[in-house]
């Protein structure tokens, strides 16, 4: 494989494993050993466990915000059908899982905030980020007159990704789908009606 | 110390360090030395490091469902009103500690859900708990006519539990209450109004 090649292939297999057992668990020997890569080389691709720690971080928040951009801005729905077509998503994709695994950056988030600073600014911002396209999303809908124009977006953007995290949290917990169902359900019937 | 002191003060310090840090990342001889335990003494007071958590998870569930029962069941106030008083106490006392550590049992939900299945199994019956509370106290309000009785109880139980437990994460990685007063402002001014 060429550098840039087995590189990817480290951050691949590295998420795929702090995806399950989380950072502090995954070894980097543990790693390379999946990835095929002899275990000298890894600074080779990266300086510090904390920079390839960070680089998965990067690829997954990357990944993640241009899915919810290209939803959260679909001008051929409306703002309201958007949303839910991201959550419904989500939800589909977490049950094929079996309900494992939840979500990256609320998994090292519970686990980093408090041990981390680097990774804490940086699950930070990627939050900020998810709030912000809810927050552009949900101010289109009080412009479309989908919601009602006197609840402030930012907010309720606040409490969606809140809800969103937390019900991910009870699913893997429960093994079921049924609270990301739940969320979905009385958000749309009840919050957003 | 007697026996049961010195049993009761490993589990004090056990709680202390598996909020701050997680489970996996706590040694029991971290423990044992902040206790001012002989490290030979672990398993005159617990079969395995296993039991221990689960004796500091049982500890901390009985307490916080203690907790929460009398204020939900608090018939000198309106059913919403005790929720509001439940919720805004945890937030008082989540930003009083810098908003860190978090929900111990988010947090072990987290970190074990797909690594332990005993954890996951007592975790799940702990939230299911959380969620029963909240849902007699839905249904109260419902008699009451303080709620729409059209929305069922149990799924909003579930949806609240899932608000609170994100909006902890979101407050934890943030270093801030809003998540929190984001979540309360939106529940009790849209969700339930």
């Amino acid at each position: 494989m060429e550098k840039k090649d087995t590189r990817s292939e480290i951050i691949r297999i590295g998420t795929e494993l702090i995806s399950r057992q989380g950072y502090n668990a995954t070894g980097i020997e543990m790693v390379l050993k999946e990835a095929g890569v002899p275990k000298g080389s890894f600074y080779h691709y990266f300086k510090s466990k904390e920079e390839f720690g960070l680089a998965v971080l990067d690829l997954f928040a990357g990944y993640y915000s241009r899915r919810m951009t290209a939803l959260l801005q679909d001008t051929a729905l409306s703002p309201l059908t958007r949303i839910r077509k991201l959550l419904e998503g989500s939800l589909e994709r977490f049950s094929r899982n079996q309900c494992s695994k939840g979500c990256l950056i609320g998994n090292l988030g519970q686990e980093l905030a408090d041990q981390n600073e680097r990774f804490r600014a940086r699950l930070d911002e990627i939050f900020d980020g998810w709030r912000r396209l809810f927050a552009a999303c949900l101010s289109e809908a009080q412009t479309a007159k989908e919601l009602d124009s006197r609840i402030e977006a930012e907010a309720l953007a606040s409490f969606i990704l809140s809800g969103w995290e937390g019900a991910i949290l009870q699913a893997k917990v429960m093994k079921s789908p049924q609270p990301l169902q739940d969320f979905i359900e009385i958000l749309f019937k009840v919050t957003l009606r």
